[in-house]
Parts: structure tokens; sequence; C-alpha cells
């Protein structure tokens, strides 16, 4: 299905502004609480919360993260989960978003109201409230922002910074081959699983895999490390190779590090009991710079997804 | 200034994307705070407050909220003002921002430059940390979403709801011809004005005026009533007349709804006192509808900004 249509009466133009946010109100449904809870006033009210609060924002824009193949359902699907992603890399929950659409007038209602009944029914499923939005108008685009504000689960937010020398690396889930397989919008954030590892003390650092592990490990490398990592090790998704599992990117894993003195064994037990039906692997772990062994992968020789080229 | 340069060199996408973060941190200088708690990890952590929470989002997109006569830094501060004028309208104070860039890698480094840094400033002087964002790419647009967290100054916000048939009908500052007088990026968020007005019992309902007044007081509305508004009692931008008061749009100003059995004389010498310098007029009141005296205006005639035409 094709983002524009070339038949005004089938466009948002048709409808112009007030109508159209009309339409989304009633395309959220539930997902988005009556004013000034939800749309309808100039800032949507939330109530106070003792916790840290997360905030994070995340688009789709047509001919970058997505593209005619995929049901706009998905997309909407696909916009929310990459910022849940975020959130759960800090162990945090959702709480509301808002949703700021840049679109060509001669986006088609339909798709749009796919595309949001596609959100709607993720924001249920994890608990988001949609709260709010802004809908502006460009020629030949079709982008949109959603804004994500999440709190802690646990006393503490777990961040990129924080792994030590000797520290060991692990990967949930399969890494590679996002686009091929459908993964890019298919996929489940790792929302319980970041909020079980925030509790665990052993983890010291944690990021979501969105632009390729050989890139996103860079953030997550102590200063004086490099990451060994070992490419036999590495968890494959359908079809891809090591080097596909480095450079790909959209994975939306979570990758951490966990403390060199912890007991590895014991952690995997209860992994395994929290979540058996996700993987979990230790794909290697941070050594002294300059001595990455012999057979390790050297991540200077990959790159993961370049923006801006 | 041009937002977009023939020269690939001093474009953003010489850079690529991380070079350009890099400087986006730079250039916010001490309005982004260091990771987690600015730019740098999954998401920006933010302290937890007791207060009800306030989000807003509001966007500048090329060709639509400004042109190459704006300078670049103003249009920075347009973008966060414009949100800051949300959270002014539910007498709320602004805490933090993210910013999502949807853009063409043709965009000049240097008008990027001072865009952020007329953002910067704004923060600074309006207290707003701006904590994360998003960068993203799409052929022949700019456009900016900035996403702002508040929270209420008092115990209570103040909603587009509330007013009752009877309530005076109040405006702050002066209305229309805010293109033509550069208002529209010169403008001053009423945040005071609105935190004052928020723990004034009398104040009912209340909202900000940027598509319009003859538009945006339909919301402010109570069912079964119609605003008499009097022409000649409208506060005129230099150079505007009536016509441009009501439709014109862009004019970031308060409206609200007092009770009809305040003491309106009380009412305007504590303005005064508080607010030495901000005018103050009562434009009208909310009367039943259908007996809209003679004289008062019909709304109903005029139209605001009209989006997606």
């Amino acid at each position: 299905m094709h983002v524009f249509t070339r038949h005004r009466a089938a466009s948002v133009a048709a409808w112009g502004e007030e109508k159209l946010i009309a339409a989304i109100r009633r395309w959220l449904g539930p997902a988005t609480p009556p004013a000034p809870f939800g749309i309808g006033d100039d800032c949507a009210v939330l109530a106070g919360s003792r916790r840290r609060q997360l905030l994070t924002v995340d688009p789709v824009v047509y001919g970058r993260h997505f593209d005619d193949t995929v049901p706009p359902r998905s997309v909407g699907e696909k916009l929310l989960k990459r910022n849940l992603s975020d959130i759960a890399a800090m162990g945090g929950r959702p709480v509301a978003a808002v949703v700021a659409l840049t679109l060509d007038a001669r986006v088609a209602r339909a798709w749009l109201e796919a595309f949001y009944r596609g959100m709607a029914a993720a924001a249920k499923k994890y608990g988001v409230a949609i709260v709010g939005g802004d809908v502006a108008q460009a020629d030949d685009v079709f982008a949109a922002n959603l804004t994500l504000l999440g709190e802690a689960t646990a006393s503490r937010v777990v961040t990129r910074a924080g792994a030590r020398l000797g520290d060991w690396i692990y990967v949930t889930g399969a890494l590679g081959g996002s686009v091929a397989t459908g993964h890019h919008f298919k996929f489940q954030p790792r929302l319980a699983e970041g909020a079980w590892l925030a509790r665990q003390r052993a983890v010291r650092a944690m990021m979501d895999v969105s632009d390729g592990l050989a890139k996103d490990l860079r953030a997550l490398t102590p200063p004086g490390a490099a990451p060994a990592i070992d490419a036999a090790r590495l968890p494959l998704r359908g079809g891809a190779d090591w080097r596909g599992a480095l450079t790909d990117g959209e994975d939306y894993e979570l990758v951490f590090a966990l403390a060199q003195r912890a007991d590895r064994e014991q952690f995997a037990r209860a992994w395994r009991c929290a979540f058996p039906r996700t993987a979990l692997t230790n794909i290697g772990r941070f050594v002294a710079a300059g001595a990455v062994p012999a057979g390790a992968i050297d991540l200077a020789d990959y790159h993961g997804y370049e923006h801006l080229r």
C-alpha cells in the first residue's frame, strides 16, 4: 500500500486539519485518554511520579525506515516499538507518548488510519497512553516523530557508561538480517528483559542494538578497553552471517556488560527461568586495548548503519 | 541566509551523523547536561516530580513556519518559544526538551549552528534543559519537532474547558500582524503571566492564541454559548486591523475566561501591579448562543489559520 494517493478525495487534504485530528482521536480509540489527559488541550496533563523519568524520541521516515512493502499498520507499531526499545535499554517502563507528523497533503487517509490503528494496538499491548501530537505540512514527505516518556522500574536506571575492563559482553535474541526477515518491524521490544536486567547489580551498562553491534558497542566500551568478540558465538538471525550480525542494524536487542566477578552460570540459570523463550548469549568480553586476542573480531574493520550519507 | 547549500563541504552531509551530533552538543553548550541527563544515552534521565506533568510538541518547518528572511538563530528560538507558549497556557513551567530533526543532507552547517545557538540561548533564558533528540534524513525538507516536558506551578493546571455563560473574555498583549511585524519569531511566551493566572481562582479556562482568535476561541466557548466580541476593544498590533486580529494567527498571547462574579477592577489592578508592561484587555464575554448582541462580531464569519490546505 502506497503512502501517497493521486486522488485528492482520498487524501488528508480533502479533510483539513480539524477533521484529521478528530479522525486521529477516533483511530487511537482508548489509547488516547480524554483531554486534558490526552489530545485536545495546549498540553497533555500527566500525574506526577517520584520515580526518575526517561525521555526519548525516534522517527519513522518514508523511504528510510519503511517502504511500500511494509504494511502501514506495522509502520505505526514500529514507530512506538523503536522508542520502547530505548526505554527497555535503561530498564524503564513506558508511560505516555506524543506523535508529530510532518506530511504531504497527498498522504492517503486509509494509509494513515492503518498507521494509527497499528500504533494504538501496540500502545494498548505495552501500556502506553498516546496523549498528544502535532500535524505539520511539508512537500513530498511522510515523517512521524514519537516522543516517549517513561520511568525507572528499579532503584537505578542502567546507562551506557559503567562497563569495566574484564566485564563479559552479552546480547539478547539474535542479530543480523533485520530488513530481509521483516524483523525491523516485527520485533518485540525487550521491556521485561530490560527491567529484569536493571535489578541485577552485576549488570553494569546496557544499551539497545539499533545501528549494528559493531557501531553500537563502541558506546559501551570503557576507556582503555576494546571488545573481544568471538564471531562463532554471535547469535545469528535466519539467513544472516556474522558480518550481517555486526553491521545490518535494526536488531532492537539489548547488549550489556556483566561484571567480571559475577557467577555466570547462576546468572544464565536465573535468566532462563525468567525468560525461557529469549536467547541470551555471551559473545565476548572487554579486554585491554591492544590486547584483543588473535581470532577475535577487530571491530574497527566494521561499521554499523551510517546516517546522513 | 538559506537553509540549504549547494556546496557539499559546507553541508551536514560532509560530516555524517556522529560528527553532527557532537557538533550539536557543542552548539547547545550548557543547555544540554552531560549524559545520561542530556544527549548521549538511549534515553535522557530526569528527576521525578510529584507535580503534575505537562507534555506538548510543536514543529518549525521550512516554508511553513519560517522562510529565508528569518535569521536561523530566531528559528531556533521560535521552535522552543512556540512550545513554551503551550506550557504558559496551562499555567506551567518548562523542565526539559528533546529535538527531532528531519532534514535534507544539503542543510548548511552554518545555518544549523545558528539555529541551535538560538535555541540554546532561549533554553538558558527560560530554564529549559535540551536533553536529547534525533536526526533523520529526508529529501528537500527541513523540519524540527521539539517536545517539551513541563510541570504545574500551582495546585491546578488551567485547561481549555471550564468557561461558563456570562464569563468575561480577556486577552494579553496585542493581536494581528504577526508575520508582517516579525512578532511570529520575536514574541515572548507568557510564562510568568500564565503561572500568575493559574493562581487566580476566578480564571476558569485558558489557552494560547496561535491559529487566530476567531478559530481558537471556539475551543474555549462553553456548550450553548457564543463569544460576543467587541471589535473596537480588540488590542491591535502595529498595522493590524480587527480582521487581522481575529485571523492572522501566531499571536502567542493568552486568552482566558474570568468568572462573571469576579471583581474585574480589583483583578485589573492586581494584574497591572504584577505585569505593568503587559497589556490585559477585556474584549467581550460569553453569551447565550443566538443572543449575540447587534454590534458584536459574528465569529462564524471569520476563520483562523487552516492547516493542510
